[in-house]
């Protein structure tokens, strides 16, 4: 565990660590990426008026880096932004379902503090099989202070959906062009859950200032979910939020351009993945129906487990961790 | 990975191939077994007026057969019949519990297919335990769909029990000695999800032709359960389909008689194990009552990882890979 | 797996193997703090008229100590105390929640004997990882009954709070000094389920007897858990009756004096995983909420599992198995 950086270093380092922990989000190690991100989630969190996410986005990609630091871990890691993606991902979540409280803002501290040791765990379980935890870390210790909020009202789920028996929610979707477009972008935009479209053209721009391959991925992945869930009649509301585009999304980068090798084989399975991705995300969303809790992240990790975890020579994969 | 067969090998092996995934959902390894189990399926499928389960049963064996194929899987394992004992369940729950919908077929092949590398992956997992994935894998894959089936109305849950809180459901139950052996011969059909005691009576004629230890344990299995469930007062109408039958069942022939060796300890052992898989049904269905859930072949699969992780040498175990 | 004791000498040591079961509920192989537990839950018990939960404690805590013997485990780890203290539990957590009815006094003997296998299993499991198993054996075999419970009419879920959807439960709370001491007390004779504030003092001085950090961390758990629910408002109904604290404390004795070497540094690391205990325990509750299910010492499990696991040279963790 031998340090790369002297403590001079790491303070004039610290804002580039944090900008690519929020790159690598969607697995691109690149400030300018992150840069956009950034820039984006502003443009949303104020257009949506949620101003709250973007600065939850600051404190906890901050908070998370700091722990990093202070547990004092390889800073290797830290440089290329592995700190930081999912304590600013606790930073968009906290605001965006919870009330704006005092007691909220301390537990999104707490929650994004916390994603470092519940990585470091989980990819000591998971690297026994060469696999990596992705955003599991956020989406599990969200899921414990998402869930006690239902109980512990200093915390409220002000703007959770109410718990519901999972049942006939048909509602109606506008399926013009104009309609579609503003979806497909949506879903890329709801990674960081920004529920605007001009954020997805942003993230589009700040992936591809790194790797064209992610940015077309992106694109690729966002319009198969949206075509899977209208074919199959999902609901129309969170279809028309980008809410069954996002996981597809990631499910899309990281097999199509981050852990596989480039060949027609891998690109058909990247296209399966991403479709599996569509039904898993529905699953889920059923699956939490009864305690109202958001899926966040996770139909992407348990997808991409799903579609890593055979390792099959076939696709040329690449080591996940 | 070598492969031991050409492709006009592969094609005249075929049938062979797909009936023995089909026996190996009892664990036999045997052409014979699986044509019985087929003839059995499709006279109880007619019988009770759903066809489609039996149609659906061919469609999964040939998918996923086909899938290990396509994947360059080592064709060893294939031609145990280790690729479409899952992919066939698939088959007999989707028109058990979905919509007969064109959407609901491409789910269904979709679904087959992915259980090859959900089982590859599940596989090099448990693998470090010496442990098999057994039937999870068509669990896993299926609960995706049919949990997602509550929200795409492509794909309705139509034949699904309602997702309610659990509750009292105090059913009655006529328990003269005919209704018994009818409900203890529907708990050996429902293996493969078939409400119809001839069919029960297939099963058994079809696994004694491959192990009369198997045929006997499944005996003996489906009536501890059917015990086990009247006297601690389950409810009459699960009872009546033998719905507390088949994950014992098939914990009875994993238990008894593919992965431990005969002795009387281990016969201990094995009616030890079918007993509490009749409390974890009943467990997971309270689970899922709230989304709804069938639990499949759950139960079985949770109850013989407990009984066999452990590893007693006490039990004589087999390797369970 | 050579053997220690010869026949006679099981039979002259088996009270005091159980005693040391019992100890080892809060980590201690000591049958005197093992006495002083079952004093202080035969006085908790009767006291608050629940006699058969003092009974159900002895049964449980034999009956596993018997597995333990019957399957020919090390008896190293019987003479530690390490068969004892899952099924000691179950002892306690039948009679609390189902009806005294005698396919109950069956279910909880089977399930203390079943906590023996299940422990050998995960620990199989875990142990990959140099992690232990703690009383989630207990927690996973107790789960399965008391779900079942739900619909096993033989066995009535009596006492278990109704299956309902998570919601607003803002129940008042007195926080009168005196009260907080009987709460705060509450929550460590809890983690035997008992509801009574005299049975916490037995178990600190059960802790002095064996460990004075034990018994310190104890105490400073459970007063970290009050406060941290208090202050974000959890159901005063819980608080008022321990239910937030018995977790807590256990993590407290886990984090502070049995798997961290003492530092200032291992000092924070416990006192944060206390704190966050109480979230996992929130969200457990909410979670099984629309089953009714007790989370038991599920919550501790699942934070000493996530605090241990990234084994950070950092809090000089010791070996956890």
């Amino acid at each position: 565990m031998a340090q790369l950086y002297t403590p001079s270093q790491i303070v004039k380092n610290f804002p580039r660590t944090c900008l690519r922990g929020i790159g690598q989000v969607m697995f691109q190690d690149n400030m300018w990426t992150g840069l956009l991100f950034v820039i984006g989630i502003f443009w949303g969190a104020y257009a949506e008026g949620f101003p709250a996410v973007a600065w939850g986005l600051v404190v906890g990609a901050v908070v998370s880096t700091l722990t990093g630091y202070i547990l004092q871990l390889p800073d290797k890691n830290g440089a290329q932004g592995l700190w930081g993606f999912n304590g600013c991902l606790v930073g968009c979540a906290f605001p965006t379902f919870l009330g704006n409280t005092v007691w909220m803002w301390i537990a999104l501290i707490i929650c994004s503090a916390m994603t470092i040791w519940v990585r470091t765990g989980l990819d000591n379980v998971l690297g026994r099989w060469k696999m990596s935890s992705f955003t599991f870390p956020f989406v599990l210790s969200t899921w414990f202070f998402l869930l006690a909020s239902r109980l512990l009202h200093g915390m409220p789920p002000e703007y959770m959906g109410s718990p519901e028996l999972p049942g006939d929610v048909h509602t109606a979707l506008n399926t013009g062009f104009g309609d579609l477009v503003v979806y497909w972008l949506k879903g890329i935009a709801q990674v960081f859950l920004i529920n605007n479209w001009v954020t997805g053209i942003f993230f589009i721009a700040a992936l591809a200032v790194s790797s064209i391959r992610a940015a077309v991925w992106a694109m690729i992945s966002s319009a198969i979910a949206l075509a899977t869930v209208i074919w199959w009649q999902g609901p129309g509301a969170d279809i028309s939020e980008g809410l069954y585009g996002f996981s597809a999304v990631l499910t899309g980068i990281a097999l199509g351009a981050t852990f596989c090798n480039f060949s027609w084989k891998s690109a058909i399975w990247t296209v399966i993945g991403v479709f599996i991705t569509v039904f898993i995300q529905a699953a889920m969303n059923a699956f939490f129906s009864p305690i109202g809790l958001p899926t966040l992240t996770g139909p992407f990790c348990v997808a991409t487990w799903i579609f890593l975890l055979p390792a099959y020579e076939f696709f040329q994969p690449k080591n996940a961790q």
